[in-house]
């Protein structure tokens, strides 16, 4: 099984690309995470879309030929980063390579609220007409890990929290079984 | 009036540009109109947010002087275009420039429905504590062009329906009370 | 199979409850509707939800034995009615009996845009965690039928515009496979 | 200074009661608060907005009269209770009695997250046209109570939690000092 990560943060000692590179490594005996590179990406430009530049086509190959995507973002200013917006801003168009395909978001924060703004305003941006993402449902799956300061290791950057890996054990298995299920689904 | 205007689309004959430079001749005499180059700041690095490139810091010390903000923005996958976030997320951090800043808030689209659901993530976006504007109250004051192809000369760019023209110049008369009523305020 | 509706609009000549009854005579052959009579139900009130009025015992009974719920609303300033979100309220106590519903939004409006805004905050409560409804996903199936005194009978109350009952027959045709699969479906 | 304040929640011990009650105690030197009855409100229906109920009435006179709105409110299933909802719905027609009124939003609850997602929607609401209060600024006025059962004292319902208290202060202050601006104000 094959996942491409977006990470939100572009920071080097990032929460979140920590939390993409623990995953990678803890549960790569269910699946790869090939974790894209967002950052070289040009902006979105609706005069290129037709032909987008070689990084931009490689990119929405690497969506395309996943089994899943994961979404790992930081929140900022009650939103998603820049750059994370931008990446799905261009998978939207000509070919619309996520549609139907199955998401999951994670997303970790120093503070208290555990990016729950940010994952609301995806969950708007995954459901629009250009992208119409397959998103591991809400409700019992959230993943806001607060207060990453306490959980990650300041010096391997390894999640050591024991609550917040056995919950994302649990969440990482549903999604799992997600995208099993959403590869036998016609809807 | 120093006004400084925010585009969210990159496309040459995008309608937000152009309502953007119809904006800036038609009220030339209220205030000037300088579109900020969003689409040249790298996109946002906390490790770099201390001495941040030489562009950005033009950028923030634009929005710093400005009397006022105008964003014009169209709508991407149900909410804001990556690179006008991106925008906004430089200035968010370190010294935070769009405290207490009047906003307006404008959009146009080809289709139906005027940009409304990035308008409604923008004003989250604007509402933060990293960004606090000050922005003009929605509830009467939206601009949301919708069927943008017909209310704009496909060869002059200009925006050409009169009762747009018309609810355009209302709404900009309140952002000029607005400036002024902001400058005297302390809250 | 059987759908239950939730009607949003109190109004006797409610464009959103002649929608309802519409659909209901309509699509007779696929599923019958009944509309629940969401206004017989007292507030939410956590003191008595393990042991609520008989008739909020019988709206959660109709709920959970539906096999599908139709939500049919209005927007009021800019999300859903107090009385639909009241009913919400109830199911997603105790017996959460919304989990796993498979659940279509449908909104009408004499104004231009269509309740999108209602539709987007009603997203937000239909994914939280007493909730928990299968969505009909949005990106593609969304209802939003503005500019409803022109295309509803002012005298019979009859949906008369062809391209909104064309597109209305699909989504419908949408939400019954999409019943279908989600009864096959674990996650 | 006269406030009105509306409470989400019914529920007889209820911690938004109980923060209502505390503010109204310890705030009396700044100014009333009268905690408005909103479960006796009848559903909004339009077809009785031109002549509501005497309770109703009576109720938009009392909001159209106050210096300002305090709302206090749990989340419901990502939003606010329908109850809340329903009366806020009452004030925007026929007479919009919210329109330029300040207001200051207020949440409690016994989980992590602080009523966050439900003030989202309120400030939406409190947005749109029909109701147009003047919020105080949520950026740096936030007041998200979470944990409340370790922050108010079982027996006695008072807030014991210092560092909540100390910051209730200061965002009472604010709204003191806006209550003021927005008298000042003509947009």
């Amino acid at each position: 099984m094959k996942i491409v990560a977006l990470v939100g943060s572009l920071r080097k000692e990032s929460f979140n690309l920590q939390l993409a590179n623990y995953m990678k490594e803890r549960y790569k005996d269910s699946f790869s995470i090939e974790i894209a590179d967002i950052k070289s990406l040009p902006y979105f430009d609706q005069d290129e879309e037709l032909n987008p530049p070689e990084v931009v086509k490689g990119f929405k190959e690497s969506i395309a030929n996943a089994d899943g995507i994961l979404i790992v973002t930081p929140e900022y200013n009650w939103s998603v980063p820049g750059v994370l917006k931008n990446a799905l801003d261009w998978t939207s168009r000509v070919e619309k390579v996520f549609i139907g395909k199955p998401v999951m978001v994670v997303g970790a924060t120093p503070g208290a609220m555990g990016t729950i703004r940010a994952q609301l305003h995806l969950r708007d941006i995954l459901s629009s007409p250009g992208i119409q993402a397959k998103l591991l449902p809400p409700g019992n799956n959230e993943v806001l890990i607060n207060f990453a300061a306490q959980k990650f290791d300041a010096e391997t950057g390894q999640l050591i929290d024991e609550a917040t890996i056995k919950f994302l054990d649990e969440k990482v298995n549903n999604f799992i079984q997600f995208i099993e299920e959403v590869k036998g689904s016609s809807i």
